[in-house]
């Protein structure tokens, strides 16, 4: 399956809780579209997020963002992991 | 220590072997420089590359990947993990 990561480049107001809350609803959503939510990461100082997500496409993910809170990324570029 | 996600947006000519050889340099340096290269992703379609890092600095960081191979990151940005 596609990994891809995702780029929220400004969330306004976004707090830990805000960005926990807001996963919490990809992971319950995640496997109506076949995907899977792998970790975040998020600057409360500008609103940024990054998501690692295993999608089987990337409008599955953006899918889910958008179902769950709405809150679709800037940009979602497919990945490799390095070594 | 803060934990940083960097972003290149366009490394030309990226295949995996040339961003696995700059990881390895990353790695020889980072002790350096009290820094740990934890992950990265990339998308060898656009050039783009996302480096994890913990580094007592943003500085600290830039410093490893400039006298690496001196691919500095478009934007570093500190975040943190999510839950």
């Amino acid at each position: 399956m596609p990994l891809y990561m995702d780029v929220h480049k400004h969330i306004p107001g976004l707090t830990p809780e805000a960005a926990e809350g807001a996963h919490a609803k990809d992971l319950e959503l995640q496997d109506k579209h076949g995907a899977e939510f792998l970790k975040y990461w998020y600057d409360e100082s500008t609103g940024g997020v990054f998501c690692l997500i295993d999608a089987p496409s990337k409008e599955a993910a953006i899918a889910v963002h958008r179902e769950g809170h709405g809150l679709v990324a800037d940009e979602i570029i497919e990945v490799k992991e390095g070594l």
